[in-house]
């Protein structure tokens, strides 16, 4: 039997909106997965889900309950909520009927396995959960082995993240520290540490890109820190024809990587 | 004297509504440049601004008074609005009190004029503002000389397009126009097309990027169109290591010009 909530104070329905807070997701230790194509690539991905909220009234598909049979299949328990109900606990312009809460993760540095010659992207402080989901995806792209985020200001778990990262969230290795931490622990494995800044001679292009290497991207406002411009092998920067701001960190990320990937394979 | 509106229901606030929509764009002519920094950026390109609205209610920073000064000097008509209308006629999370209304322009290929190598980039039907405003300031960094949006089906003048390209609307030349007319154009000029699909087996890297070049992107849903399909001098593929959608449009876009950057410059 299927519970179904219609009452706007339900205490689940009132913490499913305190999940869009990064307190609530602390506190809990959960995080929310909203969509269909979002909770598919989420249950594709082995993620564990504790709960899944569903609405038939707001379905945009046909395929929605075979992909709840799924989900409980896999353990998810699953609640009905009315039309209302589903609309204030959505996040979304529009909702699709489904909404999962699973429990977050963590991945330490040392539970990285690398290869030989890994390409990783570390990211300092982001702050736009756009950005760290455009990120994310390009890290995906072009084949990175980790994400690191040092010093982190958005959580992975916010749900612009999860959407905007479209599940790589998922299925990319993500690994939160301090930037002394994975400083070392790159020097440890002999990883070559590449960062971007605009005040710097060297093109990107002219790096040698190749081998075990770690590509530092700074934050949206501050750019690089004090810290890993000192800490660096190399400084290199992007040319830039326009005006100043023309690339974002994110733009300037997926730049770097392909570049990385294209001496790498060449 | 300026003037002050202070009713919801004033024509001019119901036209400044309507403005968000494409018909009443098209049919005025006019369009939307909400925000301070937006607004900056339109004067300091010439953009010609018939009306400046104002609320200083909503102002973030000191700067405002200065702008709408320079506005005004510039012929721009200065109305004050109440802080309800100003939220009302706002399109904006969080308005910052200025928003001004500009005459579209419309610019023809004949209008465009080409070094002896340019970089062109060609897209066609792009959907989303946010990855057209993406693509401009790509463009704009990579130093592209123009972009020319193939059977347009988001106009350049959406206020997301504005917002999103962060004022390179208003410095790269952007011509509409539809897809047999500019390929005739291209080759009249002798410039070579390359466009990017994803079902090719050539890499976008092993093409000769340099020389007078158009560089064609297709839509977010449908990808190249069967036109630039047959009508390339090349097509390239970007390599791919994660999920097949890690790509969109808009970073296929970065990497490609920044790709043909690297050529021209190395």
């Amino acid at each position: 039997m299927v519970e179904k909530i219609t009452s706007l104070q339900n205490p689940r329905v009132k913490q499913l909106v305190r999940l869009r807070e990064r307190r609530e997701r602390d506190t809990s230790g959960l995080f929310l997965i909203e969509g269909y194509r979002e909770v598919r690539r989420a249950l594709e991905k082995n993620i564990k889900l504790q709960d899944l909220y569903f609405c038939a009234d707001w379905f945009l598909g046909e395929n929605e309950r075979t992909l709840m049979d799924q989900a409980v299949a896999a353990g998810a328990q699953l609640t009905e909520l009315s039309k209302e109900a589903f609309a204030k606990v959505s996040y979304r312009d529009r909702p699709d009927g489904l909404l999962a809460v699973a429990p977050q993760w963590k991945r330490a540095l040392e539970e990285l396995t690398l290869s030989t010659a890994p390409l990783l992207l570390v990211v300092e402080s982001i702050e736009k959960p756009g950005n760290l989901g455009t990120i994310l995806r390009s890290a995906d792209a072009a084949g990175a082995e980790a994400v690191i985020v040092c010093d982190a200001v958005t959580d992975i778990f916010n749900p612009n993240v999860v959407r905007s990262s479209t599940g790589v969230l998922f299925s990319v290795p993500i690994v939160i520290a301090d930037s002394a931490t994975v400083h070392a622990w790159l020097q440890e494995r002999g990883v070559q540490i590449v960062a971007t800044t605009p005040a710097t001679p060297l093109l990107y292009t002219q790096a040698d890109l190749r081998g075990p290497l770690a590509i530092v991207m700074g934050s949206e406002q501050y750019g690089l820190s004090e810290f890993w411009l000192k800490h660096s092998n190399a400084l290199v920067r992007i040319p830039m024809a326009g005006q100043a701001d023309s690339l974002n960190v994110a733009m300037a990320t997926i730049i770097t990587l392909f570049e990385a990937v294209r001496q790498r394979t060449t």
